[in-house]
């Protein structure tokens, strides 16, 4: 089952150096979703072949134009597209505001259902949750309010081993209670099908966590703890560091710092300043700190393996 | 001196095979103007040359998606770039509250002083007036409030014969009047210096009417009457008349009928239906009733000689 990532936008501020707005692919298991939706992204989908009309849900990290003003765009497309199926959309307070005045002047009525869930952001919050996953929110450090997203698949039941369920005598009840890790008992309390034994541990759950844009800021670490995957935004090299203070953004060396303290799997930079053609210096910056950090190139896509 | 118009992008509804949403560039002797700005213009004027910061003007013909959601991220992109020359902003009512409510949750204060000029769009109007030209609206027949705009230079002084000039003891004052075409009299009212003897003709002065979106209404024909370029829409070949009708759109032939009946020197058709890949089909269409007829296709520029 999937759990990939794609970039479809790496850019910060403006694009350059043939590099989009942010923009994410983001599908765990049978479900799409897209994080971040700057100018150009319905471009960038078709580029990279993302379905439009698959999308499950859309989350957006905060209200500035590079990272949401392909949004409305996209939704008309769908709209003209034919999509019927509803759509939720997650965004800071004003993301409601911004869409509503433009479908009004446009005069349009969606063919589908937008439901709007609006983040307060002071906090960490499950804002989804279904029988595969659950995505929190977490709450960065940025000039204005935003919010990066925690993707994290639920526990996952064990799996059968194929020659013993054939040669025993289980029910379903009794197989969904070894998946789920429970021994089955007798009418005396002893057991008569043991997990150990019927049972191979279950595949893990993978986790993603999307930190896009925000000041180096450690409160976020218990949150995203362990992951298998981070992007991080890693604007400039540290010898801007002031530059990255003043703007609330992180440079590499200290996005390498936070995967390290963190202890994630990987780590993705992204969000680069278009002060910089040639990305490769950011990537040594950040690997002197944690070695298993890559470069957020468009069109990457990113996997965990189960 | 340049009357020059560039297409950057000749797609309706959503871009397709290849082509963008409608955004022209229009060149006027030494003005800069965007007509229409479709999302992802900014990268368009990238591909094509077009400065961002030489922008003098913007029109936007109306709030269907197609027409300005390139808008806010290329105004973010001149601020960003630091811009400090104030922009005239012309377009329907609505566009100022789209960009004020975006620029507040985004928390931005523009560089550059924007002056909004909303458009009642009613009737035919003076929208903007400088030393070298005039632009008015076009009232256009479309779904919603829509706006085409007619630029127009203004009428131009007589050329000084230079020999003439050099021979005859001319004071400014005499070379002003001739030049306006009216002859120096003396003191007892008789021509002392006749304006055919002194110049030549005055070089024409140049016209572009630009319509998108609209049905095919010749009510614009007296606004439009004679212009050198027309751009008109054509989404539909006219085996979708009905179609046309009923979206507020216009056919190939009947842009090629609108071209004929206002007498302009040549028709550029433009807004394409994503049901065309290929645009050859529609071109025949038009030419069938106006032999002056031309594809709008993106990067094209259209220029017309003084």
């Amino acid at each position: 089952m999937s759990f990939d990532i794609q970039i479809l936008g790496s850019n910060s501020a403006a694009p350059a150096h043939g590099r989009h707005h942010t923009a994410q692919s983001v599908r765990i298991q049978n479900q799409q979703f897209l994080v971040d939706c700057g100018e150009g992204t319905q471009l960038q989908m078709k580029e990279f072949d993302v379905k439009k009309n698959r999308l499950d849900a859309i989350f957006i990290s905060h209200l500035h134009g590079d990272h949401y003003l392909g949004l409305m765009g996209l939704l008309s497309t769908m709209h003209l597209n034919g999509r019927k199926q509803s759509l939720d959309l997650y965004g800071p307070i004003g993301l409601a505001d911004i869409i509503t005045i433009q479908l009004k002047y446009s005069n349009t009525r969606l063919n589908y259902l937008l439901n709007f869930h609006e983040l307060s952001g002071a906090e960490s919050e499950l804002i989804m949750e279904n029988e595969q996953l659950t995505v929190h929110t977490i709450p960065l450090n940025h000039r204005i309010q935003c919010n990066g997203f925690l993707f994290r698949e639920k526990p996952k039941a064990r799996k059968m081993i194929k020659e013993k369920l054939m040669a025993a005598n289980l029910s379903v009840a009794h197989i969904n209670k070894l998946k789920m890790g429970v021994d089955v008992l007798n009418e005396e309390g002893k057991v008569m099908y043991a997990v150990k034994d019927f049972t191979l541990p279950a595949k893990r759950s993978r986790s993603y966590a999307y930190c896009s844009d925000t000041r180096y800021d450690e409160s976020i670490i218990p949150i995203i703890k362990g992951v298998d995957l981070l992007y991080h935004e890693a604007t400039f090299l540290h010898d801007m560091l002031e530059r990255a203070k003043q703007t609330h953004h992180t440079t590499c060396k200290e996005a390498g710092i936070m995967a390290k303290k963190a202890e994630v799997g990987q780590l993705i930079l992204g969000h680069f300043s278009n002060r910089y053609k040639v990305l490769s210096p950011l990537l040594e910056e950040a690997k002197k700190e944690f070695k298993d950090s890559l470069l957020g190139e468009e069109g990457l896509i990113f996997s965990v393996e189960e």
